[in-house]
């Protein structure tokens, strides 16, 4: 198997204290590797960047349109969001649209990210419930999807119709029989992929067009609401919100244990990323170095270089070292 | 460079997820490598896993006495506490008895780790304070130091007599030349050395005896302050003080970027561990594997058991994985 690579140093004073190794690929919409880091084809758990491939059975059912979910709602089913007022409001009334409530949903309660939304809870002495939970709104969507099947309340359980067309549409987009599945932190099965079959993925979400069928329609739909509210993708000083406003059309996705995924329309290409450590500072960089390198994301731009060049301090603010990408990830782009 | 070596698995489902790597080394109180795995010879931050080296001038220069401080201001003094009120409270006491107040401290404020105590400031309306910092206690040693060598109010700087002492002992007991230092999160200098400078540092604080001068005297004294009052040096649900809770007589202490060091009085051995990734559940594995290598840590406790086979569930509680050693960890032990 191929080594990990190293793809970016955390360094205080003059040395570099941690280091963060991981494989990506660069993908065309033939299916075709652009570029790698690593292993290709390794098989990891997409975790959340897969968010977007969960919601397309939402839109190609007929499901989104029936319960007439507009691009905010599709937002949220491809978020992993922060639990903060904009998002838990928006999921409350999608919800209550469909007759359901907070009760329906199976993915657990979880603190929000979002510090005035788990202050007020504190204040409040309420404990966060599931609508917190930053993947309520994918959850949302499966409640929208399992309604249109009328099929049973756990759509959260591996063999369930929910699951079942997640994973027909998984395998399709990968373009490979997923090796299995682990349980996610919300609950849901997450099938595992090769990073190649990720990349891939998100190439075809590239290369989606408006009118070539329904599949191409779905993605385009998702990648669109996507890029149009990435502050309901994630939230304020999240690094999605940020990339995605920093950029012009091009979707990104965080992933527990540090996947991290792009869509890059305008150049038909997809981005799969896996640290191998998971820790969510090393994809971030990661990502943000190799869409800096393929030109779609400005490197002075301040939420570039907040990833580029991540400044580390003390706790009284005295300049203490950065966090920045490898060589490897510098180098070699035409 | 010896590569690192796998250390910890994250499984999810039937697939390793994540994976740590990293360097460690077990010594003897000749400075002999016992056992050692990757890089002996890395340099590494030690970050607050060098405390108690840090709190050796505080006692040697008899500044702890002449201040009448006792175990629990010296286990304080090594700790890398929670903010819980069983820290703080001690740490205010300590300050007022000095004559002085947290404006005097220079560690910079900090949420404290401690769920009750956070919710508590938040209810009230207030921020966490420099007190409430983790380093507070060691900060509260530096400046009884201070007090007793009449220098400036700036001791964090590196060059001020604190510091300067604090490089002194600790070139010392690593019998090394520190290769330089990086600001650590509480603004204090953190000197670098080799994993085996750590260790063997560790190993020299398990070999001292009272009665054999002063180091060994202040080595002693700390070892057991820390092993008396292991809740002051971490804190309830924290790693350092569930282990010294289920060992006899071994002190073990954290520090930030996967860095974890134990010291073994009835051994006579020192071990240090630095996960290259930086994550903490990286090194608390690692050193539970280590310890029960070692015989001194029942890999049947459960505080050892959270740590060699760590449940991952979902929000749910449903079983999803589990964090363990590798089989490096696991073998090759007399």
């Amino acid at each position: 198997m191929t080594q990990p690579v190293p793809m970016v140093d955390v360094i205080r004073g003059d040395m570099v204290e941690s280091r963060h190794a991981g494989h990506a690929v660069i993908c065309d919409a033939s299916g075709g590797i652009v570029r790698s880091w690593g292993d290709p084809d390794l098989a990891i758990y997409p975790r959340s960047s897969c968010k977007m491939i969960q919601a397309l059975p939402l839109i190609e059912s007929g499901a989104a349109d029936a319960a007439g979910l507009g691009p905010r709602q599709l937002a949220l089913s491809c978020a992993s969001h922060n639990g903060a007022a904009i998002h838990t409001r928006p999921v409350t009334e999608w919800l209550n649209a469909l007759g359901l409530g907070e009760d329906d949903l199976r993915c657990g309660p979880q603190e929000p990210a979002d510090i005035p939304a788990r202050d007020a809870l504190i204040r409040a002495g309420d404990s966060p419930c599931q609508v917190h939970n930053n993947c309520s709104g994918k959850h949302s969507g499966f409640l929208t999807l399992n309604r249109h099947l009328g099929a049973g309340s756990e759509y959260h359980e591996p063999d369930h119709p929910v699951q079942r067309a997640v994973l027909e549409a998984f395998e399709a987009v990968t373009d490979e029989t997923s090796p299995g599945y682990g349980i996610d932190g919300c609950s849901a099965p997450n099938f595992a992929c090769s990073v190649h079959g990720l990349a891939r993925a998100m190439a075809r979400f590239a290369a989606a067009r408006s009118g070539q069928g329904t599949r191409e329609d779905a993605m385009v739909r998702l990648r669109e609401a996507m890029v149009a509210h990435p502050e309901l993708v994630a939230g304020e000083g999240r690094a999605c919100t940020s990339l995605m406003r920093a950029m012009n059309g091009v979707a990104v996705k965080t992933g527990a244990e540090a996947v991290f995924v792009a869509i890059l329309p305008d150049q038909g290409l997809g981005v799969a990323v896996k640290i191998v450590d998971g820790t969510t500072r090393g994809a971030e960089t990661a990502v943000a170095a190799i869409l800096s390198g393929l030109g779609v994301l400005d490197p002075q731009h301040p939420a570039a270089r907040a990833l580029l060049e991540t400044p580390i301090a003390s706790r009284r603010g005295i300049p203490a070292g950065r966090i920045q990408p490898t060589e490897a990830l510098l180098t070699g782009w035409s």
